[in-house]
């Protein structure tokens, strides 16, 4: 049996953990480290597969959990899986709904046997269980598929966080049973253990124990401070194999995707650059643009002259500027392909930058834009 | 003084009062008849100009009343026009604000001066005078721009009307006389007369005697049924001149293109095919879709399969659907493509039915699969 995924180390800083890499999938290659922006419902928010491409992607994450809820798995099997439903023919990695089970839905319950709660469309009842995942996540299609989780919140009790971390490797197991397609999807395992060294390490070995093709470390980006997640990873990312694909779970702001992938990690995934573009905020060259302020009404000059994309290329902050005061939908769409076109040229300079082994020179330049309080300790 | 724009008809219908033009202008050439989008804001809602563009459209309408009261004219003289600000380098139009003044501003008075209403961004008392309005229209720096004028409401007494109509002549007077930029942009006149047929006639002669580059038609599709419009553009079409393009002001639904093409006009406007695609409404070849609606649900086709457009060439009608369930914008940006694309084409095969001069079976093709309630006489 061929497999679906396989992981190629190119490179290997001197200096740093970082690496670079290239993961191939049935659906295309991915340069890593790689930032994968996310379409939540099927969808990148506000932009057209073929945008989101021009922006220097080439995977995007869907959420199992919300596709699941709505239109529903047996839908989208039914239209020819994920890819061709949303018309994006590249690798699609689909989250496992552990993150959202446990984030966002109210009255939860959870067992040994999975997590129990209501749904914030309808208030109808599910469960979701390590075997429903898998078969949400094998209708679905992705190329990478995420082990159902549970991601512990920040704080959390080491015995709480214990506890949940043996189940989140019981439940690992059932997945990787469960898995129908193994020849088609790459069931990613994820490691938890909040914020306890001890717990990551033993979490890292018992899950990496299964051979799975990668792994998510996830339970991060929860509301600790960012030198607390800079700590985990250097505690983690050594004991993960170093032919498989490492995934820092919910990370997107540019200074974490930096530390991140000079701590090892080759792909991170985050909401948080369209997010921000829909409230007019963008990531420049500059630091972070606010489009709504006074300052830019009359600024003939592109949102970031550094930059290459469509909006920078045809539209002046004033214009940007007006489609925000004005609440027009292409405003929306334009920053939300410019941060996204920010951040695919961030990753495509750090590898870069990795394989001239200058990394650590670029992190110093970005951080005298940017400035760096928490950026925790050096690597 | 070269004229800023030309208008040649290239062919009569032997059968009907349609004709094939073009008209020049300084920002490139229009096929007419013409569907004109609207771009209120300086942006056709959710779409770039390319989007635009690729839709057939070749010159769009934008709304002096919005963009004077936000960003303001000077704004967008000072960012270099229209054209410039909003990324768009083919034809535009303004209007004068007249409709906008008279339906939507609270507490309007009018004057034989002008129009006091306030603001409804923020309550603001503003005047508009027909001098004003130049001096907008001067400064947003459209290739066609219309004069000011009371749009009246319907029903209209005889007498409103009538007084109504010879101020909108006095204030067509004073645009003529204030209106600065002669070389550059193209002031149109504007027949009122609400649904008489003697006050139209009247009105036609009044305004034409101005002689103007082209003539705009207002005062219809403001709640009469379509036959009285139909019936008042037969009284008023043929008192304009031949050689001066006829403009029939807020009209774009289909089977009211087709009429008013028949009946002798070249341009119409209307944010009709934009607003109600982003209420999930599709203009097709079998007729209106509501993309909402259960049957679509796992429907695998295009929203039309007659339609080249992008939306038509890559979704289905399941992930339309799945989009304008979820509240996605990407589900607002495809429609909104399509129908201005599928009223592209139809003025695209109207004017080569014209051509052929066979556009009464055009005309009963399209019926056929669209109704015809209230078509009106037959011309």
């Amino acid at each position: 049996m061929n497999k679906p995924l396989t992981f190629e180390v190119k490179q290997r800083s001197g200096q740093t953990a970082a690496r670079l890499g290239r993961i191939r999938t049935l659906h295309g290659e991915i340069d890593t480290p790689a930032f994968m922006p996310v379409g939540t419902q099927a969808t990148v928010k506000t932009l057209t597969p073929e945008e989101v491409r021009s922006t220097g992607a080439q995977i995007i994450l869907s959420n199992t959990y919300h596709l699941y809820l709505r239109p529903g798995h047996e839908l989208v099997r039914g239209q020819g899986g994920l890819h061709r439903f949303m018309h994006w023919d590249g690798p699609i990695l689909t989250d496992s709904g552990g993150f959202q089970v446990f984030s966002l839905a109210p009255l939860r319950k959870i067992t040994e046997e999975g997590a129990t709660f209501k749904s914030y469309l309808d208030g109808s009842t599910h469960t979701l269980t390590p075997e429903k995942v898998m078969e949400i996540e094998n209708a679905l299609g992705a190329d990478i598929i995420m082990a159902f989780d549970e991601c512990t919140p920040y704080p959390c009790e080491h015995d709480y966080a214990r506890s949940s971390m043996e189940r989140t490797t019981r439940w690992a197991e059932r997945c990787q049973a469960a898995h129908l397609r193994s020849d088609e999807q790459s069931l990613f395992g994820i490691v938890q253990g909040s914020t306890y060294p001890d717990l990551r390490r033993e979490h890292a070995r018992r899950i990496t124990a299964l051979d799975l093709p990668g792994y998510g470390i996830g339970g991060l980006s929860v509301g600790e401070p960012k030198p607390v997640m800079y700590e985990i990873l250097e505690e983690t990312v050594p004991l993960l194999p170093q032919d498989r694909p490492r995934y820092l779970m919910g990370v997107g702001s540019p200074d974490a995707l930096i530390e991140g992938a000079l701590r090892g990690v080759d792909m991170f995934d985050c909401v948080l650059p369209t997010r921000i573009a829909r409230h007019g905020q963008a990531f420049t060259s500059l630091g972070k643009v606010v489009i709504r302020n006074a300052e830019y009404g009359q600024d003939p000059g592109p949102l970031d002259p550094a930059c290459d994309c469509y909006t920078c290329r045809n539209y002046s902050r004033a214009y940007l500027r007006h489609l925000f005061k004005a609440e027009e939908i292409l405003g929306l769409r334009l920053v939300s392909l410019h941060n996204l076109r920010y951040l695919g040229r961030l990753m495509a300079e750090l590898r870069q930058a990795i394989a001239a082994g200058t990394e650590l020179a670029f992190r110093e330049s970005f951080y005298a834009v940017w400035g760096s309080e928490d950026r925790g300790r050096r690597v």
